[in-house]
């Protein structure tokens, strides 16, 4: 289907009405995670290993509780045992067992009357570490002397006689890789290395949590997702997931760094344990960057043939990635399946090694995976399009997957948009500007799956005629908007007339969390289907009233009316005159949906960036900043902009200055954002956007999902246009100053 | 069916496991109506009226507002204007406009930093009033001179000519009177006074509440029902209700009294004028008995014919009952209803008259108007034993309402149990306890509706095959520990396995509050139907995995199981099995139910005390006291005898010491507990109780709610036994002991 045929007719889908969420944020009114307090409350605080690796020898509390105060502490001899595979890599992750894992891995954590005592009382509780050699580095991991992390952590996967800290390996392709490269013009490799990133949400981590000896808890925390939080605190702690309500605060971003656990058990083993006080925690900016999951650190190489009209013949990549010390957390397989999937290319190779460090265990973040692979693919795209002098944006449409092409990663591709951002930017302005010295233009395009998953949705009608809509995924990006537009839209009401609520897990079936930019796709698909049960009723109870049957009734602009003339003559039922009297035609009007919605859209992006390179500095400015991508149907323009825009600037972040550094010791050196250098307004221009709208099939609305791939072209349109403007090729991140002075001065 | 045909199989109904919000309770971790806060709170206190009646001259919050800490003040001005009927009258009654029309009666509220700043600024609002002539009686209000509290109150039942409060005119019977009362043989009529009483719910009113510009509210409320509260101060405040979420606190009692709003509209009110900060609100104790609905205060006549064997032939009443200075809140309806609820009796006349006074506006009391009424008519038909030489029980027996009877109010009873109680009553040992000198034995019948009202219920299947029930009715008397044993029943799992959560208005569709002894009853049965669609889900996963038809699948003890031979053979498919691979299967597993339920089973009570009447003082001990009811069937017997226990203990409060005290002034003399006086444990003896069960067809567990009409016979069952003791009859309440010392001297 073509943008008009979709959406034309439509009178809320496509319009940008204020946020419901706006005036709570822009007042203060709406409440974080640290904005929920109960009576009688407790405060926590974590002990944090100093050490990268280490044995814990004895944990001793006696002066933390001798503290006047002190309530609780607890350690990982008050968890149970017995856990296996991530239950037991969530809960080893809580609090460590023999060894601390990483530099901030939490030890113990104590609860006392005060947030003041608390930290005092952490400081008290001594524990005797035996320092064990480390390793940071996940080509170091790799090695098959280093360190030992966790023995036996290779799964079926792993050949034979591989490193010991190698947990996983991949390997799928198709074709042949020989003769493939046979066929090329030119045959390039390159190896390309990328840090740890952190999400960087402003919100730290932060919950409240209560649980008794009964076993019975309530939590609320700033999360991406309410019942994963309640699924792996009862898997940590034990207890059962249905006895444990948690309701989600207004979350001050996520980027999937809050679909896991991490400090969240804590509040409630120690609650349990000071006779069911709550205990709020709140984590100190250093806690968020050393113990919660940033992107995994890669080290890749990409081999690429491509003819001299720019055909691609073959490519292979083999990444390498560390998630930290548990297997399963980094995104390799992730990143091996968007390697080429914006390529159309005949022979392909993937191979993929997942290798345990001495870091925290990684997280999502923002199409995990795909930013590492696209800076190492698109690179090498643009390393041989300069080669073979040909326009970047070319050869992409040449290669460039379309409805029916085979992905790289196996299914075939439905209707999807990648050719459309492709013709868009080339004919946005921005791609005809003249640039002068110092000057370069990078292109790169992205990709990301999106995502269906577990889904429940209820929508209810009010007396007055309103409409409510209860969601399980958190409003990270716009979804209350979103869905309660599509509500008005399906319903037939004004926007005004609908409020999207993010229930807690007690009130509603379970919900995947707000990751894969499933919200507004699945949520908004699920609250179509409730809504149809809903609208049912409605017709039903008018049927009632006329005494005509239940299907000689339609829905229209928010009213029933007779289907046609054979129906009768009756006046038009509005939803309000409905709502009114539905206590007594039979009861409460609602619709509900339960599913896991196939049918998610994949999402394509290409990005043109400008950039000046100070040569006696080393220093790259973002001169402008073209984003294009597919969203489907944009439901709420505005925020599918500030999705595209937000993307970006994580992505130009990641590319120019964002790292994680680790010390000899194994520290990280970099803990506060003073020092873990995050752009700031003053770093970028204004980002401009195109929004293309190929609807994707699978959505009643055309809905794809926005969230994700705006964060994966920045990396490598930013080598490529430093690249431009430099003649030096930066196969590292981050891409700060001194680095690009380096490549300069390398270049000679 | 009798008890034996539907409860026999049962595993979990009719069990008395722990109750779920037991733990809690017992460590103080419930959270009630104050235990909410939020950061940046406000706190809120009220202006009220010292005069009964008062026009409101000027109100002036100058001083107030600067106050240090003062951040706004509300008064009627505030709320929007044109409402009507019962709407205005709430807003009326959230803030006095024109006049002040009660002593407590509201004028303006103040928000500031502290409470004790609100409380301070509270003094600091300068009302200028002019004092109006005031009514509180009654009598005296009925009378044609008496001070207009509402100009034009009485509505289109009211004849013409008739005074000036009266609001509305009841008048229903059947047969003949005169015929009946000519056929019988002894004829006898009575005037019976009662004075208002308080729920005396142990926990005040309580809110925060938060409002922005944007009309979207929240709100924390101690409440029996979160959607009334709504819809009321939505209502109130001309806002929309789908934009206010309301969550409700655990509750320490309500007993009706909490169906409706008294303060509640304030702190959003306030919220809104001070820019969307939360306001917290909390009832002092005097507020509560000054402001807060008491029941009415009611003049009864009765008037009775009776055969020398003990038919009754005729009955008469005439009430009249005042219910505050607003149309529709006296329960004089329900009281005319209930009148001869429990009687056969072919000639009926009821009148009634619903009076204005200066008074709080009435509520809700357990079984609202019923105690009044049985008192009269209770109390008359003792008389007419005494008379006539005849042993109560017999006669109620030989009159009492069976299956099939046309109910006094109209409709043909079904299956009901009053036979049952008195059988049962009479075959106790307490019915053959021996006597001694001043003690004396009294017995009476009571009667309650149960109803059934809108209801929402949704049911999810926890990921490790547990259940979460969310129900809209708060738990004042036990329903999450029956719909947990229901729902342990339905599904065929452990009551561990269950959790019931209320949930906010924002999560479900519309619920009726938990009154009307309905919560058991509708909740219990929309979970019966939500269930049943869950198993549907459930059973067709296991078909899907088997390959075969779902028709051909049974649930039986928690699992799905092929049905018959011809179905195939399949191992049983456990709901552990089933959720555990849901996501995969479908999506998660859930099941609804909206409607009105009807089939509410009429309940029925007889109550057999004895007493000690001290001649020197008047006082009136309580020597035991027997509670048998038809509970329909007892899900969780021992919360019912709870119920019982707690409705006879009220119901002997009562009957022998509360009442407001109005002074000439028309100012509450006694609004604290050491002047009103309630029962302490001292007062009474360990109440014995009866469950008859009687299932009640209109229920797939027989439930007919069990919450009311314990309270209605112990004010005639105390007369008659004061009578038996004493030879007095006492036919105004209270029977304190100067009344009681009164009554016997006057009797010489």
């Amino acid at each position: 289907m073509a943008k008009d045929e979709i959406t034309k007719g439509y009178t809320w889908i496509g319009t940008t009405p204020d946020r419901p969420d706006g005036l709570d944020k822009v007042t203060g009114r709406a409440r974080y995670g640290a904005d929920f307090s109960l009576p009688n409350m407790l405060h926590g605080a974590v002990v944090r290993s100093p050490h990268a690796h280490a044995r814990i020898v004895k944990i001793d509390a006696t002066k933390a509780l001798a503290l006047t105060g002190v309530k609780a502490v607890v350690t990982r001899a008050d968890l149970p045992t017995g856990l296996t595979g991530e239950d037991l890599y969530l809960q080893e992750n809580t609090l460590a067992g023999e060894k601390a894992l990483y530099d901030g891995h939490a030890v113990a954590a104590v609860a006392a009357t005060t947030a003041l005592i608390a930290q005092d009382a952490a400081k008290l509780i001594e524990v005797e570490y035996e320092v064990l050699p480390h390793v940071t580095d996940v080509d170091e991991a790799m090695k098959p002397d280093a360190p030992v992390i966790l023995p036996g952590c290779a799964d079926h996967s792993v050949p034979e006689g591989s490193a010991p800290n190698v947990a996983r390996y991949i390997d799928f392709g198709r074709g042949d890789l020989d003769a493939g490269f046979a066929e090329a013009d030119v045959v390039r490799s390159a190896h390309y290395t990328t840090e740890a990133t952190h999400q960087g949400y402003i919100e730290p981590h932060a919950a409240v949590g209560q649980m008794g000896a009964d076993g019975k808890g309530e939590m609320w925390v700033c999360t991406q997702g309410q019942w994963y939080i309640r699924k792996m605190c009862s898997a940590v702690l034990g207890t059962d997931p249905a006895q444990l309500r948690v309701t989600p605060s207004e979350i001050g971003g996520g980027f999937g760094g809050k679909t896991t656990i991490f400090m969240e058990p804590l509040p409630l083993a120690l609650s349990k344990k000071a006779g069911g006080r709550p205990v709020k925690m709140v984590m100190t900016r250093a806690e968020v960057l050393r113990a919660t999951g940033p992107t995994a650190s890669a080290s890749m190489d990409v081999k690429m043939g491509m003819k001299k009209d720019g055909t691609i013949t073959a490519a292979r990549v083999d990444f390498r990635m560390q998630g930290g010390p548990f297997p399963g957390a980094s995104p390799v397989g992730e990143a091996l399946s968007c390697a080429f999937a914006c390529y159309d290319i005949p022979n392909l190779g993937h191979h993929g090694w997942e290798v345990l460090a001495n870091r925290p265990k990684c997280a999502a973040y923002r199409a995990p995976g795909s930013p590492m692979a696209a800076y190492a693919v698109e690179s090498m795209v643009d390393e041989l399009c300069r080669e073979l002098g040909l326009d970047p944006i070319e050869v992409r449409l040449k290669n460039g997957v379309k409805e029916g092409t085979r992905a790289s990663f196996g299914p075939k591709y439905k209707r999807i948009g990648l050719v459309e951002t492709l013709e868009a930017a080339k004919a946005h302005p921005n791609y005809a500007v003249e640039l002068g010295p110092n000057q370069g233009r990078g292109v790169a395009s992205g990709f990301w799956f999106n995502h269906g998953g577990e889904t429940s949705v209820s929508m209810a009608i009010t007396e007055d005629g309103t409409a409510q809509v209860s969601v399980g995924t958190p409003d990270i990006g716009g979804s209350r908007a979103s869905i309660a537009l599509m509500a008005a839209e399906t319903l037939g009401i004004p926007y005004e007339n609908v409020r999207v609520n993010i229930v807690e897990t007690g009130a509603l079936g379970v919900n995947e969390p707000t990751h894969g930019s499933r919200a507004t796709f699945a949520s908004g698909k699920a609250m179509w289907e409730a809504a149809q049960g809903a609208i049912k009723e409605m017709c039903k109870r008018a049927a009632q009233k006329w005494d005509i049957d239940p299907e000689a009734v339609t829905w229209k602009d928010g009213a029933a009316h007779p289907a046609g003339e054979n129906a009768g003559k009756f006046e038009p039922m509005t939803i309000k005159e409905i709502a009114a009297e539905m206590g007594k035609t039979g009861g409460p009007i609602s619709g509900h949906h339960e599913s896991t919605p196939s049918g998610a859209g994949p999402s394509f992006g290409t990005h043109v960036v400008d950039v000046e390179v100070d040569p006696e500095t080393g220093h790259t400015k973002v001169l402008r900043y073209l984003v294009v991508q597919d969203a489907g149907t944009a439901i709420h323009p505005a925020y599918v902009e500030g999705q595209y825009q937000g993307g970006a600037a994580q992505g130009i972040g990641w590319a120019l200055n964002e790292a994680y550094i680790y010390g000899q010791d194994g520290r990280l050196q970099n803990p506060i954002f003073l020092d873990y250098r995050m752009p700031v307004a003053s770093d970028l221009p204004m980002i401009d956007t195109v929004i293309v709208e190929v609807p994707n099939p699978g959505h009643p609305f055309g809905v794809r999902g926005v969230g994700e791939t705006g964060i994966t072209p920045p990396l490598p349109a930013l080598a490529n246009a430093i690249h431009a403007a430099t003649g030096a090729r930066l196969r590292k991140l981050p891409m700060n100053p001194p680095a690009v002075l380096a490549a300069i001065r390398a270049k000679g």
